[in-house]
């Protein structure tokens, strides 16, 4: 086993007051919050990539992290070290899921066949890990966007023997998902999209991608699989632009090839304010669209553009974000996987716990004060009391398809009279908000 | 008559060698581009709000225009006055078309029947204008934004009273489109959308729009009105967030609300590059999307976070966007609206002038190269050899949905070999791009 | 006397428990903090502009507000009616100071006589006032970009006659905030910037603002006046490109004109988020170059690229910048001004009492929580550790000038020893700082 | 020697009429122009690191290119490899001059020694090809950004013996440039900046930075060298902040430490724009501040937040840089480097050239164009014409310090006139510039 981690004790509850870094302080799994445990709200999962797949290296620089599974050992037994220590890690820290890529977990063969082989033979060893630590899988994915064949998209390749080989990935993922007991499967599109439109044909990339998720939705109904299909939106980076926008963007791509009954959004916080939207209102536009399905929780950086994720950080923005999914009805078989890495300055094995630590006690005591805005009621009414009138008759006719266009100009001129506008009390709310936030 | 424009003589082409400044040096309407007229393909409009109705005021200073029709008259008599002016222009201009907001024609009387009455009269007196004049209206539109009573969004407002108010204009602004023979009817949603999500209901407000616009559509075919209705997207500004944010949003819009048949968008260069895509982006979506109608010409400022509605001025920036144009079939009953206004320290009566003819040269420019780009053929050529594995029988199959995941993946697995990219030459094609532009 | 206000009684300190909108929940101005009241830490002031005269105007609409003093009157007693109605909100409020620009307080006359003669006599008013309230002015300030002669700026204006237009209003207005006691005067500069470099010279530009700046000061200087002159930093609004563009720009103009140790900044949190900077960034730059003079206490939309100049909402990031404020000694002569203006929906008298006790009880919590981190001492520990290397000889010996790189390559050479990087420990200091922002 | 561009003919001059797109159409470099030869005007460098170090690598990929001199080597043998296939590049494409960084050229080493030798056996070999081929060094750099000891800066290093390191790194990079007869020697300060404010002592890291670069300038008087040392301003990336923002704040950071008249910046298109401002506003700003030095060459994309260095393409926009450095008085000793690099699906040998190719015909048409511009003279006219006033007896009584600001206050009270603005004749001078780019 990895002893990478070996100098950190379990992470335990200890409460607000306590001074020490490594213990939770508002994380307390336990506890009830609106009728269920704190955990079966939050539903947290570690992610592989950038905790033990990512060496620290940027665009301008080589990696800064030294881990020993980085080096010493053919492809297949590093994996196997890396699933060590990662599961070593999940159990340390005590989130009750992980997610993956594909090619995270097992190395790239010489020919898609080994490929295809060293997947299965890591499905056995993480399936060996799940059983000994009761750890489980959110979501499974394929990386479809790291090989330099992929380098002009994968689903969206002007060439179609490309398109096979992504099939040939997803099919092996979904499959590797299900074994695993994997909660959901999630598609993100990092190279479909363009670099130029000079050698870019929207229309048929679209179309291609319309098809390949199509195959994928049809193969979950055929393996019978239970959980949600889920896409993720990023609006750029690394493509120029890439076809999964934000949620409204995708919705309208579901709906082109009827998929918007399978298919649901994976939101990134990061993703979101990359796409010039905020965080609450990449949620809150799914939700209305009917598509929210699950939440990568991080946080970018509102000067940077580009997709730094970082653990989040601003405790009364998480509130806001999870009051939103709250309203909404909760995740389903959704959670808040952290898609978020320690800085490329942030070396030593502690600093993967403090981000981790840091992140889930953000997110617990957001919960508890998004648990108290809906306890006191008052948003919900101002927000009910706001849009009364269309509850009253002549706003029930309008919605209701009563009243054509030159019906209701008719009798608007008729009545002839001007309508004083009321106060949105913007300020009055955020302090209301406040109330909450700040204790 | 007004004598705004006295000083200055009809605008004629003289040639790009003229060292006239008040001259066409490439707009030569008659001049037959790709068998049509010049002047059929542009369809140029002016815009009556910017050269007429606007100030100079900005947020942080008072108007620096002083148009004689902006005081010393009653409000009917100054519109009269600004008729005046306005058809004196585009007289001299000589571009075709123009478009007008409601109130940029007829002042808002002091109850619903009295702007009622004064756009009654106002659309007489345009009439006679048109008449006499020749110019046609490419489409009309109602300002549901600029009133105080507006400031919560007319369709989508929380008070059905005020709804019912925005219903009265549109009602009357498409009667006056339909009696001056306007070729398009556009809505531009600048208050429709957010300040905060904490007093608003996005679920609410999306079914109101949806209902707003139903009820558009319904009124058009009830009235047999021929032209398009068209959405014109902006991300924000004035409000927060506004809904119709991109051409991909509006798509997503029509499709859940029934209506991506009857309606297309009105897509504005600045309003593009606000919401993080360029010119030719937004074209180019619309057009694989089939929602593309109408242009407003204009540019923005990359470096600025609003709209800046500057002429256009970059030739090869609007090559490539009448290209796609071109490409698309062109815009129907669309054309190329001016939303474009000479900066606030442009205060001669020739700046006016100046803003419009070099708009209209940039885009007979770039017309010209547009032309040569699509007989030259090798920009479509690449693009065809491209993706030419997908009109091959596999690429055929795949898209024809004859392949499931499954089988997909299972034949690659067999062939079990992987697949070389190819260069995607975006160099070599950026080069044969300015063959064209540069001359 | 005004009675816009008279429904509101005077703001209280109630505490956090409280349930009352219109009192202070953590804004308690004699509880001591670090040694001193908070009243004299935060320094408050109320801004002229954004709550007696803007009309809620915006570029897409007209005003919303319907303020008593808009309209039915001569400009002189409207004026009056403002300054009352102004003192009544400043004395419920309980906030110490205020802030105004000479146009705010006295109307634009038919001459500049006459302008001057308004200014005079409104500073008579307004010393009565604060002789009657106890309020005080924190600073002064001269509004050089509203009227249209300033349209192409005021001291970068290609004409001398308007630069001389803009030194008898800085001049009066230095006056005025002298007779009444003001402590600091600013000077923004709005339209001290360009639209296009087409028509624009920067060097001779650069040279106006220089010799405006110093005869500024040297005015000062002869006046006696203790206070210190400000400038307040933004990149750009109205202007494209403003000069004043960020602190570190600012300092580069100051030492180029000499004047460094004459003037400093006045940071605005919203025009540092639209440099590109956090508002961290400027003070803590701001504060290394010695510059650091006063705030613009307010927030932008991290999404929108105008000015929003909310009311500061989030307490951790206040915190922060309360933070830096206190390790850098605090703001001296300085303040907190209220820069910060209620969004145009929120058209009831109450809402601008929610904008204001929103803003200092956010500021009042902050402030709290800056407390503590500066008491527990680790953040400011972990830097100084950080850095010991250069407090130790070798670090001493390259900072103190006594080897030259050649000396010190040729030791390095010799020594031929790599360095081992060291954690940055981000997210350990992250979590370090919610502890004391999430309680 | 390497055979990798073997298929490729070397590049000449055909004419814009010539159908052959490995040519070029407007590089000639032996014409005229405003009495100089093109190539003496333009002084185009290529870089080594993008076309021949970059492996197609981005954050979501790894490389595509599979150049020969990748592997199967000793890290030396590659390196001689790869300046073959460099030189052989730079012959065949004629441009005078290369750029490159220490680590590009030569490989780190296992200590500081042997990468110092391994510098020092390179130059060698860069010599011997410089002999050989007759290309010529435009400037050297240091890379202090990409090995992981420098994860945290080199000069704002928090660990003087980093500094120490980076020291030696720059002396030997110095030294190398001087031994290559190099025109320039430039610092880009990548690390240099930080991550976040609470681990970071901006005073501290800019007293390291002015110690570092006066001690560099010193060297430079030391050594008899003659080039210039410059700057390379840039807002953010691979830092989230990173000191030398853009040309303005360098500006002020020279003067801080006595450097202003020793050290100039080499501005970079894709820099400016990231820090917010257009590629003539730095030209424009550092010609003012006298700082002006050399150019990176290339592009940014205007939706993008990051670094995509790709080639110019837009003539227009190069033209009027192009029109602001001969105004400046031209380069002296700088250049135009393409710090440019193909996209990463370009992955074929002649991809390099279209690029190189492209870039170098529209920087040769735009300086055909400011010739057109500046032998026209209205431009310029227009500017000395607005500005008159400050050229006349006010005017320049004011700008030599002969008015206090009373005096001038009380004078324009005395004349108690007000002054009507001019126009700013933005769209005049727009379409004046159009008649030049348009052809
Ligand atoms: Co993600
Ligand atoms: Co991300
Ligand atoms: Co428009
Ligand atoms: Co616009
Ligand atoms: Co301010
Ligand atoms: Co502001
Ligand atoms: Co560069
Ligand atoms: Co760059």
């Amino acid at each position: 086993m990895s002893s990478y981690f070996d100098a950190i004790a379990p992470i335990r509850y200890q409460g607000p007051a306590t001074d020490e870094a490594l213990a939770f302080r508002h994380y307390d799994k336990d506890r009830i919050v609106l009728g269920k445990r704190m955990e079966e709200h939050l539903r947290f999962a570690v992610c592989y990539w950038h905790s033990f797949c990512w060496t620290g290296l940027d665009p301008f620089g080589s990696g800064t992290f030294e881990r020993p599974w980085f080096e010493g050992g053919s492809p297949m037994e590093l994996a196997k070290q890396k699933a060590d220590a990662a599961f070593s890690f999940f159990s340390k820290l005590g989130a009750p899921y992980y997610c993956f890529h594909d090619r995270d977990v097992a190395p790239e063969g010489a020919t898609p066949k080994e490929s295809h082989e060293n997947l299965l033979r890591m499905v056995d060893v993480l399936g060996e890990h799940q059983q000994r630590t009761g750890m489980k899988l959110l979501w499974g994915t394929a990386n479809l966007f790291s090989h330099r064949r992929f380098m002009s998209g994968a689903a969206s390749n002007p060439d179609p023997a490309i398109f096979a080989l992504g099939a040939l990935q997803v099919r092996d993922a979904m499959d590797a998902t299900m074994r695993l007991g994997g909660e959901n499967y999630v598609l993100w599109g990092g190279r479909e999209g363009y670099e130029t439109l000079l050698n870019t044909d929207l229309s048929r990339e679209m179309d291609q991608l319309g098809r390949f998720l199509s195959m994928v939705v049809d193969y979950k109904h055929k393996k019978g699989f239970k959980g949600t299909i889920l896409l993720e939106p990023k609006p750029r980076e690394p493509s120029k632009h890439q076809y999964d926008f934000d949620s409204a963007t995708v919705y309208g791509f579901l709906t082109r090839y009827g998929l918007e009954k399978e298919v649901k959004v994976n939101i990134e916080a990061n993703h979101a304010t990359l796409s010039g939207h905020s965080f609450e209102h990449e949620i809150a536009t799914a939700a209305a669209l009917g598509i929210l399905g699950s939440i990568d929780m991080n946080r970018g950086d509102p000067q940077l553009g580009w997709d730094t994720d970082q653990f989040p950080h601003n405790v009364p923005e998480i509130a806001l974000a999870l009051y939103h999914i709250l309203q909404a009805g909760g995740l389903g078989s959704g959670g808040l996987n952290f898609d978020a890495k320690v800085r490329r300055q942030s070396i030593d094995p502690q600093d993967l716990f403090h981000g981790h630590i840091g992140g889930m006690d953000v997110c617990a005591k957001g919960l508890l004060i998004a648990e108290q805005m809906i306890q006191d009621g008052r948003l919900q009414q101002a927000l009910d009391q706001r849009y009364a009138g269309w509850d009253a008759p002549e706003g029930r006719e309008i919605l209701d398809g009563q009243l054509s266009l030159d019906q209701l100009a008719d009798r608007t001129l008729t009545r002839n009279a001007d309508v004083a506008p009321r106060s949105g009390r913007q300020e009055y709310l955020e302090n209301l908000v406040n109330r909450f936030c700040v204790g």
